[in-house]
């Protein structure tokens, strides 16, 4: 390979992935350059990877995919003052203007002039080396492995979710949907202290993987009735909050019925329609509280608080391991085995 | 009349009432006994008068509806030391338990015990005395009339959306749909502190009564877009805070059109179906927080402070006033007169 | 012993008090008698004992103290149906209006009309039984001790200076004296999900203590400068929440020290001189929050949920048990060995 | 004078101001260049002046003073889309990183890098022209005057002190104080829908400009006790909020006498001395949340919207009038002449 080139995964067109040598990138003033241990396959770079876009973003050129990664500092620009070359780094991977209502609100995520990482026409991080405004990379403790550290960022999703819903100790919290973020949601509840959490899905691998991170019931939404289940494990009382990731209209509306009165919903999932039945009566006379969810803000620190400290599991949703010269099969396979392939995880150099 | 007799509007069944003698409640040891001023009807009134039922709540005995009312204390209980005989005061007509978790919360509006007037089997207050307990009982300053101190019930209801959405002054307000709740969600953004307020109705009538209640400006959801017309005045910002009333589907969804990014929608106005189609896919790209609302707690005080101050003018929405004679007049105009008749007004005594 | 008389200690007058029979008490329709299987010695039963008073509060008759206590239903009045006879439950010692504004908004903590179990004159419970509106007796799980039951109340503090402070993960927590309120705010906080945690105390058997409940670091305000020693270890963060127990003046100013411009301080214990210097600039200037507590209010159920699941270790702070016949020798030593009797459980019946 | 060369007032060392020719600041790619038209005279300029220093903050270099400004935009950069050349522009005075946890979590005030007009060494704007980034500009209806415009600033640490205690209409409001920041606080609780606002000051010209805009009733506590006062008006009630502006030791504590209990206090004036007695046992048994006050953040769109509605009259505190020449005059009365002299307005131009 020539000087300054590295490895990258290109998405020429819908199906059309292949690795090849692109320019490493040259870090500006207030950025750093980051060689890349692990990055993860995300729901939406498979979503990218088939149909060429989501919503409003379309790939029209070229584009590496890929936005939840660790790695090493190998260069920083002359303005960087909050990390060191050598440092292993957690990477948030959008870089937000700071100038927008939005930012100075403090919902940057919300910032119209966001930079994100492998949304078009940004390019992403499935490739050896990536650089990145600084402020934007966390320090990691020995004690976090990098694997921990690319799964922040589906991780900060699930945090995400506990602060808007003001998730508390005693809050019985119910997640609907248990792909990677569903899982993540669960841990994330965990983190902020909740004891009873229950959780639903169709399919039996993902139940069972959340019995094990530590639920304290699942439920099969095509075998039973959620609610009524839940209203019978809880005294009647029902949960304090829904988190909803799986997308699914039917699992929204099986969803409000598990909640108490005056309860809080979170909408993560997005469904493939934009219009969804929903019982906008029941919401209003149980006056619940309903949020949408957009992303993450300020969650890196207290991720990596909380991961250093041990107790958390996130790792367990990693199903598979590929180098990135094998993206093809890795993407392949999160795009045909959504079932049991949960996270899988990139490695530009060696898989570990 | 005998003695410890008095007059009131009894529904024996659908679209029957008649106005008949009934014994004067005898206060208990923490209860007042008011003389009825004036009390309006309300569509919840009309419902059970039309239908016999709300939902869950049916009318299965002869029952006195009404329950936004203002009075004088004429008796009160050994152990009352709020108010004394003699009071104006205005009426919260739900008492609630005081011990249930919502109680105990400050979320008393949702307490399962609540005894709440004119709700089946609960008697309401079309007559010409009623007792309640008397911390539901507020004395009104002599600069308040009995009519403003009668609208506090559904002024609560505005007051309480400003509450649910955290409205503060420099939010943009959408208030859709301008019966009764919408214009006093009006006055209560301005209450508020709220300097653009947008109101939208399919009703010319009701689209100037806002416009003289000094909103910005008034939209025609049948004749124009009313996202797009809020873009084009707001300099693209949309509003920040949708309060909907009309209980109409589409206004919902047009609603949540004309609202920001990272925007608040209130959710007042009952559908007629329990299931309408929303876009949660735009509620969740947005990061909406959308509350449900279900009647209020804690308005009180808060409406007696600001409606004693003046610079709100709440009585502008009675448009009719019945003696407590006429009441079957007084709701089939409100049953077949639902544009023009905003808010009637029933007095037991002689009307003002 | 007659029949329907029970064991009680009565304090007669400062420094006298007597186990004597006093008649058990019935219980109202709306109230459970409950057979006390242990109750704590908390500090201010311990001044009453010292002094007599505590501020506002003065013992002018004999009185029974004692209101941290766990038992078992053994009555109930007719209109009791939360709970049942043979329930093991944990009892919150403060029946509130229910009516007043300070209820109705959900801080009831501030009733004015509370009737608070051992403040004068109101009778606690250092007593074979003790009768209590049912809605504040909380069944618990048989996973729950009664110690852990009886611990809730003074844990009940910790947990509602959490919610005072907005505590989440990812804050850093400083925990300034180490009595048992200030061991209960470490598990509290770790309940809350709080990874970092200090904690100072000048004794260094309460400094171990600390540390076993699993502390990140502890100091000893005596021999090191705590916020400097706080500013290294954060790498001049600070931290990001105060709980101050000890109501040490001085403590006060050290703690306002290492926190963090836009911390938040939650002061618990109460200084003996009313007046104390605080550093108002340095408060102003760094924007702190600063929050007063009172009690606690709507804790029980979040604390049986968290102590059911197990990972906390309440108990370990009872350092010493005593029937109740031995009540003068339990307060004795609650008096005199400050330092090293943390938490001192009676027992009516045998000691366990 | 000189092309590019601009007339400033430059603050040689302490009482040592002079007017002389200065370059005009040529404006970054996201600057705008402004034509100051007026700019007023702030407590801490008359500080600067007199002392040299505010706490850590020393003028070791000549400096031009001055931060509360609004002009006319002349040039901007290639950068800048928010706002044109000809615009009437209100000026926010301190440009934030972006980049720090307090920018991204919405509390810039708080940002460590802020560049701060008229805070040593950064230069203000008491000069005919100044350069700014151009998302701390905002531009003014016609409605709005240049002084509303430069007032914005001293009036969004009202509107931030709002912010701080969650003030609400039916909130009763003592601002103690009745300095610039104090009157503006006043007019800053009205925008927020408060109808009772009481205040108090020792200068009775100060009172009766509070009491011509508006408040419900003065004090003087050098004469009368403010709470016993307070407590008198409102039936035994107190104050719900307490917004200090003194800095005045003893109006703190007073200030705390008027609160209720569950009140809230924001600390806006800062005492000369660093140590305050504070009584910490009130603050602690009545549960007060205490709010430090840090300049302020997003303010300036809904000071905009509050201000171009009409209403308020800020401007009332405007008692005298200078041009730049003058400003040795202006601020030796300033610093002479503070009961009556309240804001002090500079125009580097015309005097109005």
């Amino acid at each position: 390979m020539e000087a300054n080139k590295m490895k990258a995964a290109v998405l020429n067109k819908p199906l059309d992935i292949e690795v090849k040598e692109v320019a490493i990138p040259t870090p500006k003033d207030d950025e750093v350059l980051l060689k890349v241990h692990c990055i993860g396959v995300c729901g939406s770079d498979v979503h990218y990877y088939e149909h060429g876009r989501i919503g409003r973003y379309v790939v029209e050129a070229p584009i590496i995919l890929g936005h939840e990664l660790a790695g090493v500092i190998v260069a920083k620009g002359a303005a960087v003052a909050n990390v060191e070359v050598g440092d292993r780094v957690a990477v948030e991977p959008g870089v937000t203007c700071g100038r927008c209502d939005y930012c100075k609100s403090g919902r940057y995520n919300l910032c119209p002039d966001v930079v994100f990482m492998a949304t078009p026409p940004v390019d992403g991080a499935w490739a050896e080396y990536v650089a990145i405004r600084s402020d934007f990379v966390f320090k990691m403790p020995d004690s976090m492995s990098f694997e921990q550290g690319a799964l922040i960022e589906p991780f900060s999703v699930g945090i995400h979710a506990m602060n808007r819903g003001s998730v508390k100790p005693g809050d019985r919290v119910l997640v609907t949907g248990l792909g990677p973020i569903g899982l993540l949601a669960i841990q994330a509840a965990k983190m902020y202290g909740v004891t009873e959490i229950y959780a639903s899905d169709v399919v039996a691998y993902r139940r069972e993987l959340a019995l094990e991170l530590g639920v304290t019931a699942v439920f099969d939404p095509s075998a039973q009735d959620v609610g009524e289940a839940i209203g019978q494990l809880t005294g009647g009382h029902g949960a304090d909050v829904l988190i909803e990731t799986s997308g699914n209209g039917r699992a929204i509306g099986a969803g409000f019925a598990a909640v108490r009165r005056g309860g809080r919903v979170v909408l993560v999932g997005m469904p493939a329609a934009d219009e969804i039945p929903v019982n906008t009566n029941h919401l209003i006379d149980s006056e619940f509280d309903v949020f949408g969810l957009f992303r993450y803000a300020n969650t890196y620190p207290t991720a990596i608080a909380a991961l250093a400290k041990g107790g958390l599991d996130v790792e367990r949703i990693i199903t598979h391991k590929f180098g990135l010269d094998y993206i093809k099969q890795a993407v392949e396979m999160a795009r045909t085995e959504k079932e049991t392939s949960i996270k899988i995880m990139i490695y530009p150099g060696d898989v570990q």
